[in-house]
């Protein structure tokens, strides 16, 4: 059983990052972006043991606890079996 | 118009960053994790008047050449409408 996490800056949260990565690619010649928000990605796999409601409640909670600052993070977890 | 690209470490690659992860949330008591694998994320926002076609070719080659590095990380990207 995978969980996936996505971890990203809440919209009104200036990216720096992001804002780089836009101007190389307008430099390299990308025409039409509006804009780039760079973000983290988790996966994390369970023993197949474990039941699938336990499995989201805890990767739930170890996203807010653990991976994301939810003062300027959003995250979003998706569970596949 | 929306694309995201996930950028993740090659399975045969070490990722220390997920095992330290990894360690913190099972000293932090959460049980019958195998695995974390720590990734990148990014959400690229394209002008709504580009073509859906020239922006998957666009998002692929970006993430190709400026956001993925081939030798040590896979990238999967997802256009939508």
């Amino acid at each position: 059983m995978k969980a996936k996490v996505f971890v990203t800056l809440k919209p009104s949260v200036l990216d720096p990052q992001g804002k780089a990565i836009h101007h190389s690619v307008e430099s390299l010649g990308f025409a039409g972006i509006g804009d780039v928000r760079q973000g983290k990605y988790f996966e994390i796999t369970f023993d197949p043991s474990t039941d699938i409601n336990q499995a989201r409640t805890s990767v739930e909670r170890i996203a807010k606890d653990v991976l994301a600052n939810p003062v300027i993070e959003d995250y979003k977890v998706e569970v596949e079996a």
